[in-house]
């Protein structure tokens, strides 16, 4: 039996379009984030999935992806599940700052590190910091050390993917077509997990705003085949535009 | 410790502006209806409500009620939980029928008894129906016997009623916010329970669309008090549109 999981990135959020380091911030989509989100409904539709239940973060780029992407499918009825576990990449002291910026007071290298080395996460934040999330009625049944005051990729991996194996795997296992709404740093664990891509590759793929990536999975879910939906060159020159984010 | 529940009837619905039975119907909100559901996020927003979690049926009328409340509200990250259990009654064979027109074919007083009778059910509807719900994938792990041909509205009690006892109360009970998003029956068959009011007068409240309705329950979950959010008058007139609405 082969079962499908598709995986979404959320459109083009405010703070994607001010070239900012988002992470926890709750922004939320722009115009032109709200059309992506319209055309994944589209092609999802016009693809023919019957989805039975979809998971997305608690933040609302992703929460209103998801909703866009149910109503263009008339699919609004299945069963949404929120978790803070699907939520982007904590971004630590950095989160509200213009990426160029930091670059020119940093250093490019610098930057590059924080954002593409696999296990240096950025700066922390305090917590009497006003951005903290703990100071969110979203969050405020979390255990302290459960809210991150800065996350390397592999810390996100160490936050979603247990969740994926716990939460998720069972409903596909058991069949379900699973839609995940979620953000560029959970996609990425999610990927670098049913793909085997190594810690040294995964921080260089992009994964594109508001294209379906599907995979078709076996019964061990391991992946068949895993491809964009839609234009394939739409989808390599939008994730070519996200690798280019520094360049202010 | 006082605990308040909130119920919103979803605003207008195109079959509500064609004045025609809706029941099981899956149609959407006019552009009314979403006006009018934003104006019952501005209220609870004003207010300062925060909720814990959402309830609302699986149809789109209600659920899109819940985002747009939502969203108006900066609460689109709380858990929201669909049941076919909240749907409105179901019309049976009057489903898509204009009310004005079956007026005149059965007569108004036939009418009457089926829109204002407590338990006498409009006809049934065949399975071999096109309209059958029974054929639709959101009802399609439901046992046969939980699919309505027709339904009173005691039949509505019925099938609420349980699930409210089951599944919500024991999240007021805890203390949780919680919003109800639901239809006109469904919602009666609550405020039925919860105010304890009798078959006969049951069917003559008529509750208005997309006004919040806020109860305040006590440790027993006894109402303390019950008004709606908002101009008591605009609350009245739209309640009384309503009950009008065979009067085409």
């Amino acid at each position: 039996m082969t079962t499908k999981l598709v995986l979404v990135r959320h459109g083009q959020s405010v703070w994607n379009k001010e070239n900012r380091f988002t992470g926890w911030k709750d922004v939320d989509l722009t115009e032109q984030g709200r059309e992506e989100a319209r055309q994944a409904g589209v092609l999802l539709q016009e693809a023919g999935f019957e989805f039975d239940m979809a998971y997305t973060s608690v933040l609302k780029r992703a929460i209103r992806t998801l909703w866009t992407i149910l109503d263009n499918m008339d699919q609004m009825w299945i069963p949404v599940i929120r978790d803070y576990r699907l939520n982007e990449r904590h971004y630590g002291a950095l989160q509200g700052l213009n990426k160029a910026e930091t670059a020119e007071k940093y250093g490019d290298e610098q930057v590059l590190i924080w954002r593409r080395s696999y296990d240096t996460p950025p700066p922390k934040m305090d917590r009497d910091d006003e951005r903290y999330a703990g100071r969110l009625r979203v969050y405020k049944d979390l255990e302290e050390e459960r809210i991150p005051l800065s996350e390397s990729l592999k810390d996100t991996v160490a936050r979603f993917l247990p969740y994926y194996q716990a939460e998720i795997e069972p409903q596909v296992r058991a069949g379900k077509q699973v839609l995940i709404c979620a953000h560029g740093n959970s996609l990425r664990a999610l990927v670098k997990h049913l793909s085997g891509i190594s810690d040294e590759d995964i921080v260089k793929l992009n994964i594109p705003t508001g294209i379906p990536m599907v995979y078709e999975l076996d019964d061990d879910l391991k992946p068949i085949r895993n491809y964009y939906l839609g234009d394939e060159e739409a989808a390599a020159k939008a994730a070519e535009a996200v690798a280019n984010q520094t360049k202010g």
